[in-house]
């Protein structure tokens, strides 16, 4: 039988995730019938690179830019300020945290058709460049993964997107990255407005976001159920995790050919032993990361 | 070739539907892409019957008596007082109203998990009988209907319910009655919280409600896109038909086999023409109304 997973090192990951699907979808005591088979995967960190910075925080970085040079007199105000003044620390500081991110592209983008900001998104996608690794962001997923998913969905699965960053935004690639129809990402939003035949952003941010307890949330709104397989790599992944099955967190240990960080899943790998998740090496489960 | 709309009578409406079907799933300049065909049904009148109350109005109503009975305290506050006095008027007002209807659920049924919520819900229409018709609500959806959902779907449109009613209470059901699945219902929802592993129900109302300009918010929402075909039957599916690149208007006129109502419908039945939305007739255009 052809290996399921060529990107993946023969070790103890590989063979949980493949006993764990070959025992929901082959007769037996934990058999689940293929319309209860949902997966849900987080994206930043665990399908695409989010490092040095996000891809959603540069497309708002690169907005702010537009901005400040577009009307000089906002450049007194943050977050115009710290781009005309290239002022990084403030920066980072804003574009690490989600619910900052995400109400930094909510209010860069309000007013304007849910169309009008796809077509922004997928400007963005077509010119901007990972800035250490020099190609599209949309050539940063990783291979593993997209191979992960495409079990699952031989398997007759349900896969679902399930980010802390903009739904709208990762709904632009998801099809192209990932073979995610739009309609299976769920994400942070920003709100909605219906006027005269059109659906357009507003300044607000729905809530809860999706990310920590709000994605388990986001998933039953969604999907009415719990995840069968869930996977993550952040602390803000820990509570979707636990109402899985089946849980996956991604650790990034390869400075080699990724980046080496467990800041920000600190909580989640000190979990991962009690609620017996599976955790995944990049440097000795992934045999491949990127397919470059 | 098999008629594959055996309960509609051979007449304008069934061909301009079936001929809309034919035009966007054969080659030629109306194709549209699988993946792009998304439809969207309205539930209350336009999938199931909702006079003399709709079914949910009517979980909440036993919900209101059971309460009442258990604390007899309550008989002097609302809505439990007019339950004890039998107060059909003041009932009839807050049950025939959307936004009403869907806080009086939120609030009677706060602070349990959403399966819970589920249970309850199966419980009712396990025991439940329309108050005219007699039988159990489930088999009070439209066999038309039904035939054009199994038709869309044989057809790889991906069939969601778009209801003002409530998406965890219509989820109970949408499989048994429609052959949608779960994840495929949109609708009102109370806000959720999640804590230790669960998702709990809360009092609150997610904003906007599942109605009117709500509908094309939680279609964008829940689908990424508009739909191709949407169907309703009253004036809170207008902003969703207008969307839709085929609008279905349900009119409610055949006393003898359903009931005969225009209320709540006038605006949306005066725009029919307009915006070309294709108007059926329930007397003319169903040989059959319910599988009874």
């Amino acid at each position: 039988m052809a290996d399921q997973l060529p990107s993946w090192t023969d070790g103890p990951a590989k063979a949980q995730i493949l006993e764990f699907v070959r025992s929901v979808t082959e007769p037996g005591a934990s058999f689940v019938p293929a319309a209860d088979r949902i997966a849900a995967f987080d994206n930043d960190g665990t399908l695409w690179c989010e490092k040095p910075m996000n891809p959603q925080a540069d497309f708002l970085l690169r907005r702010w830019e537009e901005t400040a040079q577009a009307h000089p007199g906002k450049a007194k105000e943050q977050p115009w300020k710290a781009v005309t003044e290239g002022d990084q620390a403030w920066l980072a500081g804003v574009l690490a945290h989600v619910p900052e991110l995400t109400r930094g592209v909510t209010e860069a983008y309000a007013g304007i058709t849910v169309e009008a900001f796809e077509r922004a998104v997928r400007a963005f996608f077509d010119t901007a460049r990972h800035p250490v690794l020099g190609v599209p962001y949309t050539r940063l997923g990783y291979q593993p993964m997209r191979e992960l998913i495409d079990l699952l969905t031989a398997m007759q699965f349900e896969v679902y997107i399930c980010s802390a960053g903009g739904r709208d935004f990762v709904r632009a690639v998801a099809g192209q990255m990932y073979g995610i129809p739009r309609q299976r990402v769920i994400g942070s939003g920003t709100t909605l407005e219906y006027r005269h035949g059109a659906v357009y952003r507003t300044k607000g941010v729905e809530q809860p976001i999706d990310d920590g307890p709000g994605k388990p949330v986001h998933i039953w709104t969604r999907t009415g159920r719990k995840p069968l397989l869930a996977a993550g790599n952040a602390d803000g992944d820990a509570a979707m995790l636990r109402t899985a099955r089946f849980g996956l967190l991604i650790r990034h240990d390869d400075a080699g050919r990724e980046f080496a960080y467990d800041a920000g899943s600190e909580k989640a790998l000190a979990k991962a032993k009690e609620r017996d998740w599976t955790v995944v090496s990049m440097q000795n489960d992934f045999k491949v990361v990127f397919d470059l």
